[in-house]
């Protein structure tokens, strides 16, 4: 098949080359004229075609297949993917975060959400007195703007805990709240400026994915083994930033092993200008092995940005989230991001700021520890007896498990199948394919993601039934 | 004098030319290579050295020009501008947020500041007595995660005050709340795509102008008349987004009048993808002549993007600004903004609420427009006896006013002069320089931005008692 694409090649192009030939291409495919199934032209042809080199062609293409427009086949070549499943993931997605609350009351018994929190837990009680605490006090300044990188006793009392709780060597100043660890991202876009890649876990947590690929940047999905990303896949990608979750990642639940990290530190500090974004966002529970401290502590050479949040913690609508700054990005920060003012009311900061230091908060996770782990006891005592049907992975941390579906005699059930199967029965459960950046991309078996933190015990129970149920439904059609 | 600029022309670079030019002239100013005062070559001849075309080498400058670089002289050319000035400003501005407050409470004995607001008239018991109720009320689904663009019953609220009280058209699906305008111009920037040139005011907002500026966004300096904007110099300027504060330009005070208004919504119109960002940012205080509905009440063509804050009409900490997007933006922002958690605490917006619908909130505007109004009206009546040294803008809406420095027998003192000597009585004012986009750009005489808002009658009084003794003593000695 020859292609012709107008490329622009003057001097005069606004636009970069493969810019050009990836946007045709997009366009081309979105329009349906490009169809699914269709061969495209190897990257050397196309570029002999062109006039053009094969590195651009070979951008153009990886573009389009980290967007998920087009596959790469081994030994056969590049072929149009099937585009409604993207558009329509895409949409879900959006309409699915729309009206979230509303449809879980309605439509779901069960649903074994891993974004979910117990909020049947929460010290009402204790916040609604630290509330009226501040609000009594009568501090009028609490109505002016505040310190822009959010209250100083706060970050040092955030300091503080990350210090003794995770390990993170950091000083007050580097810290900068917001509301929110996307907006936290929106300040490093301006921080560590527009030409970045961002190497990104795959499968990941589809939100940040969603901000980077908001923003601009191009973003390479990079494999796992079973010790976390693949470091050598991260070099070859060309990303000079890499987002990852060692302590517990989402959604896989593997915790990076020593060597691991010394690993992509050294990835980092092997060229000027590389960064790790360490998103700690679920740290603060752990079941089995001694808590291993954040990557950014072991980190010398000031390449580890630290990213943590409120909202799962304490709860979604809380929000303030904080990112620890190396000292060699604070000049750029306070250069590019110095004149915004905290995106965190300052009444909320001093709430926070007296639950933290009062010992509440540190109650308060001891007890939500104890609660997660006894949901978490009886989701495995449910499972166990299923051990030959289901392999359970990612369980010593967090607030959520994975399930592999075995194969049986060579056969095995879809994730698609068993998702639909539980849903019938008013189970909502989560396949794997749903976390990774392009869903095309799923390397791995049939997998459920399984969020038990805003079940009740016997909730857990009762769906674990109804699971069972639908899966030997579907294996029975076998 | 030829400069050697080794440009990368083949179709390989990743950057366009134009960049490429502009980069190395920076740098070669700011290392100072290229010094203070020296002329550059013409963009022709530059061209034909580089064998590039002159709009390319037209760009670079025109980058240079924004930036504050070098300056334009008419028939002589482009010259090398004084970075250190550049530098200076910036770095004092970023201080200046830091440590803001602190420094107003030690050096200043009376600050005329244009961001000031009255929080001794704060209804704080009403806020208090609100909060308490909301909290008390035991919403446990207060602390979920709520509406991605703020809760519905908020929404529509704030639809209903601006319709009524601004003339806009709106239904609460169009309103996004978040947490400050810088926050909603990120969101923007993701919404209208980053390949927009921004025309903006020159003097201006200049907290916009830097969120635009880091984004990486190219923006125009555009020019003013005693209407406003110049819409011809918008025209040329090649800008396709224009933001404005067209009921009460920051600072000069300009009330667009409706000709100039209808002007702006034609250029809109004009040419697909147009958009106009109008800010209203302090439209609820206005002393004479019948209040001007917003421009987007009179949009037609769905061009303009208004966005709004309660940061002057209830406090700056209260982080909550709300954008109205025009219908065929809606979609975009589904797709590319939809994913966003709101970042205005549930808990806060539900405060919000019933202080709007508690008729807390006209109260408050009532109240605060009379106090207003009695400070507004006392500066004037300090003024006015020094007429003849001083001539008065802008004081008809706002919480600010403009003092031009009339000419003495063809002499005058400087802006510098005025506020230095003011500061050395602990007076603070603020020079009109300061609001450039480039401080090089004024092309206004000496005048002076006074905000009276945090401050009380008898430090008004006080205040320009100082002032006027400062500019005699600046006239004495010229």
């Amino acid at each position: 098949m020859e292609l012709m694409i107008p490329v622009q090649t003057s001097a005069e192009a606004k636009m970069p080359l493969y810019e050009q030939i990836y946007l045709y291409l997009k366009e081309e495919i979105r329009s349906g004229r490009l169809k699914y199934g269709m061969r495209l032209p190897s990257t050397r042809l196309l570029a002999e075609n062109l006039k053009v080199s094969r590195s651009t062609t070979q951008m153009a293409y990886d573009q389009l297949l980290s967007e998920g427009y087009i596959e790469s086949r081994p030994c056969k070549g590049y072929f149009v993917l099937d585009i409604r499943e993207l558009v329509e993931i895409r949409e879900t997605a959006v309409n699915e975060f729309f009206g979230e609350e509303q449809e879980k009351k309605n439509k779901w018994k069960i649903d074994f959400s891993p974004r979910g929190i117990d909020l049947e837990s929460f010290p009402y009680g204790t916040w609604r007195r630290i509330s009226k605490k501040i609000l009594v006090d009568d501090k009028k300044e609490l109505f002016l703007s505040g310190n822009h990188q959010g209250e100083p006793s706060l970050r040092e009392a955030i300091g503080n805990y990350l210090h003794t709780a995770r390990g993170v060597r950091v000083s007050p100043e580097q810290i900068v709240l917001g509301a929110g660890n996307e907006y936290l991202l929106m300040l490093l876009y301006q921080i560590l400026g527009k030409d970045r890649v961002i190497g990104m876990e795959n499968p990941t947590y589809k939100q940040a994915y969603f901000v980077f690929h908001s923003l601009g940047y191009q973003v390479m999905p990079i494999s796992m083994d079973a010790q976390g990303i693949q470091v050598d896949k991260l070099e070859e990608s060309g990303a000079d930033v890499a987002y990852v979750m060692p302590s517990h990642q989402h959604p896989m639940g593997i915790v990076m092993p020593v060597r691991r990290r010394m690993e992509l530190l050294s990835w980092a500090a092997r060229k000027e200008g590389r960064y790790i974004i360490e998103d700690d966002y679920d740290s603060e529970f752990r079941y089995r092995g001694k808590p291993i401290p954040a990557l950014q502590g072991s980190d010398r050479e000031g390449r580890v940005i630290y990213i943590g949040t409120f909202s799962r913690s304490i709860a979604p609508a809380i929000r303030i989230s904080y990112m620890v700054l190396p000292q060699n990005l604070l000049y750029s920060y306070r250069q590019n991001c110095g004149f915004y003012a905290s995106t965190v009311s300052r009444i909320d900061q001093n709430i926070l700021y007296e639950f933290l230091v009062s010992g509440a908060y540190e109650r308060h996770l001891n007890r939500m520890r104890a609660i997660y782990k006894a949901k978490h006891d009886i989701l495995l005592s449910k499972i166990r007896p299923l051990e030959n049907k289901f392999e359970i992975l990612g369980e010593n941390a967090g607030v959520h498990i994975l399930l592999r579906v075995r194969e049986k005699a060579g056969k095995t059930v879809s994730e698609q199948e068993l998702v639909e199967r539980a849903a019938a029965y008013g189970v909502r459960v989560y396949g794997l394919s749903g976390f990774f950046i392009h869903p095309n991309h799923n390397e791995y078996p049939a997998m459920l993601v399984l969020g038990y933190a805003n079940l009740t015990e016997s909730e857990i129970e009762e769906g674990m039934e109804l699971l069972k149920t639908a899966y030997l439904e579907c294996a029975s059609k076998k």
